[in-house]
């Protein structure tokens, strides 16, 4: 079915939700990476779950496509597409309720991350999830995208921490309360369809979030490595030693920390000269973190896994840690990627996918930043073009397919944090599970009949059937 | 559409999967309750996924309804129907799998929760789902029905331990592998939608579950409490000093104490008298959880919230308090239940739940033994004849009228943790919310248009049209 302009419904939208639109303004229509940029769109700003509810079903009733918009921080081109409604949540970011005895936060979906985070520390919770855009991201687009992050290892995704979801449906039926139950079995997790779906089943209006206890005892340390190998028996020890209070467990390029020594020359690391690998350790105990990586570091480097390393003496110092791993896509984006690849493959096959992937790319002229989520078997696999050589040297497809086609041979995703977006639609099309496939396309078709939600992402579009137009 | 009967199909279903066909026995036609028994029924025990896909293909051809059926211990009457195929997995309990460096088990449906415990355990892991059937409990049926259990606190229901599930689709078509990725953002997450849908929208026959570190200290602890409000105020001083360290919280009524001392006068409870309340609590912790759960126990006594205690001080005093807790079904079976609910409310809505329950419950002459899953919000709350009156003198339905309706008010699920089944679709048709009922329908007719799988569990069977007769 075609969809027509959101522009061409603008008098009902406004009927529907007075007050709620405008034009957009750039920033409501591009995405970080600069891929996708719409060239205008119109903007609806609701301040309720019942007025996202009202133009929802006006889209569906005049068929006029719907982007979800929260902080804009997506980088696989989620939040952009032409001539839809742009629902952006700013106006949305009320933190409803914090109950310590529940551990339990509600908000709406348009609030930030960092917000969520204070408002927790607040009253003596943690909320775990935490990535680098934290201060711009809002908890609806991190559902949508089942964000990740440098806890996952720990406390989980995104879906993992949220309790229940409020939700308004393709039609504009409202789902949800949105519950605060740990343990409900009444019928299918609608919650779990629609977290990770990128606005293309529906939009979250409002989330039930975990809080956790926050460790009383934290100890981080930066620690060199012979290889990744090396970094995933460090890993199995600390797991050994600390249970699950391995809290994060980051790998480190050298090549990363070598772009980092050139563009972000103030930023002072850890260890010079910068190690060919590393690793961020984090341990969150109930007494005596530090002991506990004082031991784990000492095991390790007796059995030769461990070089050098910097154990955080202060909480500054622990953020100064933090504060060179996230400054990673800053180098990255001072280089100029020819191409990125937010990659999971088996935990245990992360040496492989660096030592083989190397293997594959020799030749080719480009050095590769494979950083990120060790414990979670992910990695953020980024082409650099050689020093001295420029981006149009290169055929960053080919490259692309070098990397998701070993990816896909070691049982693989090539959308492991990020989600799918309009970026990679056609490829999980083209190579996805067929029957993951036939399933989701059923979903997508019996949830939103129309496909007015996030038209193009994460499937795409259907080809129109030949002599059909639009509809007068 | 109306379905055939399995027996019709014998001759193909025999072709499609040769050496799988016999009789059902009576163990494969009834459940524990004893509310629902067919009369005889065609019993599938494939060996393996390709064999199951041939059946499933077969049944949706040939309009064959298809009960799956594990461990036969669900309790809401998921594995008993009427005319359809029973699809057992007792011939597929292969574990696959072990990897400790990637803390992760994969087995087939059929395997038994215990044989998957101990197989953890001889790798130095453990799979921390555990419940008190855990003897005949299969996983596939644990999958299905989003078991829940004694550890959900810490490490979550089943759905949060299946890291990937491989099954079978309506049409026959195989999903998955199963995946052993902890990351993995590649389109909607069809396994969640399969994890708790009680065999209706397909078939799990194998899954990647995740293993955790076994906490190197483990502290158990009977606490009598004043009330569950000062049960609920204990956890929070658990929690506050032991983290998500605290790994199960049970409620445990004085009334089932009672049963049990009489019924089983064997077992050798805790203290004596039975306190009206008490907890069963247990951390884990790299080191000194009884130092700990000491700690814990002096600051409640302090304030006022516990009472009498024993702590165990070996493994066999350990088991001895847990032999006691998972003994409280079989008291209560003993005695035999009026009515019996698997209910949730927020956690803080927990000591209403149980004095408003008792106020609306006051002059019916029943005994009520409300314990279990306090740190979940879910409890078992079941009703018992007053001593000396008979079954037939009490309006089962209406009492759980009164406490389903409770459960409503506050909030809640009428169906925490046992699931739907055929006991709850009807109840759960009428009263859910609306938005998620017809998300729930959309859903089960695009992916099982001709409603083979388990047709009459979680949502009632749609009424045929009229006119319309069995197809010839």
């Amino acid at each position: 079915m075609t969809l027509r302009p959101a522009e061409e419904a603008r008098a009902s939208l406004e009927a529907a939700a007075p007050g709620t639109l405008s034009t957009a303004e750039p920033r409501h229509l591009e995405e970080p990476r600069g891929r996708w940029r719409a060239a205008s769109g119109l903007l609806a700003r609701p301040r309720s779950t019942a007025e996202v509810a009202a133009l929802v079903r006006t889209c569906a009733r005049e068929r006029v496509g719907i982007v979800p918009l929260g902080g804009g921080t997506g980088l696989v081109g989620g939040q952009v597409a032409e001539g839809c409604l742009i629902l952006s949540f700013e106006r949305m970011t009320a933190i409803r309720e914090i109950s310590r005895t529940e551990d339990l936060l509600i908000c709406e979906a348009g609030a930030i991350l960092s917000d969520v985070q204070a408002a927790a520390e607040a009253e003596g919770r943690l909320f775990p999830l935490s990535l680098a855009s934290k201060g711009s991201a809002r908890i609806g687009g991190l559902l949508a995208a089942n964000a990740g992050g440098v806890n996952v290892l720990r406390w989980g995704n995104m879906r993992d921490l949220a309790v229940g979801v409020e939700a308004v449906l393709p039609d504009g039926t409202v789902l949800g309360g949105p519950g605060r139950l740990r343990k409900d079995n009444a019928g299918y997790d609608i919650r779990h369809l629609l977290i990770g779906a990128e606005g293309t089943l529906g939009i979250v209006t409002a989330a039930s979030l975990r809080l956790v206890p926050p460790p009383a005892s934290v100890a981080t340390a930066w620690i060199a490595v012979p290889s990744p190998e090396a970094a995933l028996k460090l890993l199995g020890i600390a797991r050994d030693r600390a249970g699950e209070g391995v809290s994060a467990f980051e790998l480190i390029s050298g090549v990363g920390l070598g772009f980092l020594a050139e563009h972000l020359p103030d930023l002072r690391q850890p260890l010079a000269p910068a190690p060919d690998w590393s690793v961020l350790i984090e341990l969150g105990l109930p007494s005596a973190a530090e002991d506990a990586l004082a031991g784990i570091y000492e095991a390790a480097a007796e059995a030769g896994l461990a070089g050098e390393a910097v154990l955080a003496a202060s909480e500054a110092q622990r953020a100064a840690l933090w504060d060179v791993r996230e400054s990673i896509p800053l180098g990255n984006r001072a280089v100029g990627a020819l191409a990125s690849h937010d990659i999971s493959v088996p935990l245990g096959m992360v040496p492989e996918m660096i030592a083989e992937g190397v293997r594959r790319l020799e030749g080719r002229g480009v050095r590769l930043n494979a950083f990120g989520h060790l414990g979670d078997g992910n990695l953020h696999y980024n082409l650099f073009p050689a020093r001295g050589r420029a981006r149009g040297d290169y055929d960053a497809e080919a490259l692309t397919g070098i990397v998701h086609g070993l990816v896909r041979e070691l049982g693989g995703s090539i959308a492991a944090e990020h989600g799918v977006g309009r970026l990679k639609a056609a490829e999980l099309a083209a190579t996805g599970d067929p029957g993951k496939l036939a399933a989701m396309r059923a979903v997508k078709a019996a949830l939103d009949p129309a496909g007015i939600m996030n038209p193009g992402a994460v499937l795409p579009r259907r080809a129109e059937p030949p002599g059909r137009g639009r509809p007068a």
